[in-house]
């Protein structure tokens, strides 16, 4: 596959300078969402809608509760999710994607895609790799 | 490769439940590729082309050489780069995007986009985080 055309006009990247105070935040932004955490969490919010935090960490899977807690309350920062305090007794936590998460979720969907897509290709470089490189 | 059920095309994540195989194997690889250094040497070999090692670092900037090493030698892993040793004296060594990576570049290209366009959108929202809850 892979047709690039050669002016390329898709290119995702800067080929002029940009202004480097954006360009800047764009890479600490860039910094900050491409992780792995943020991009599990906002598939699973993506799937199941609003969660409560314990449920979110099993379906997220592997994840400790302090990079959990970390990882929420960054992506709220970020306004990328809402969390709302139910006021019942004991208090119920939950968090939701906002419009950006969803977005963003959505502007994802192309990585996700490629991930599935090249499954077998990623697999089979690896194991060249590795018979390559022992050790 | 990998034929996905049509049901997906235009779907995110997962609203059935896939192969359990695939989707760990899925994971994994969002896990490795969803990572703020492997995206910026993606952008700075997409921008550059074929660079040497400290070129590389010196265009992402802020990347230590334990970090760099440890993360093209993860992308070439994968089949996303190319590491070239020129047989001259001292030996040139360069690395270049394969077609996978460029193709994962693309792909990338929507959340680089997504960055660019809501950058005030984060900004203001983590203004009024901050002002909500100092310290």
């Amino acid at each position: 596959m892979t047709a690039l055309p050669p002016a390329r006009i898709s290119s995702p990247y800067h080929d002029e300078p940009a202004d480097p105070r954006v360009e800047a935040l764009v890479n600490e932004v860039i910094g900050r969402i491409a992780d792995k955490w943020t991009m599990l969490i906002l598939e699973v919010l993506t799937d199941h809608g609003e969660q409560r935090f314990t449920r979110i960490g099993d379906l997220v899977g592997g994840i400790s509760q302090k990079m959990l807690t970390r990882t929420l309350r960054q992506m709220e920062r970020d306004g990328l999710l809402v969390r709302t305090v139910h006021p019942v007794i004991p208090p119920r936590v939950e968090y939701r994607l906002t419009d950006l998460g969803l977005t963003l979720a959505e502007a994802f969907c192309g990585v996700w895609t490629w991930a599935e897509k090249n499954l077998d290709r990623i697999e089979t470089a690896r194991a060249a790799f590795d018979a390559r490189k022992p050790g």
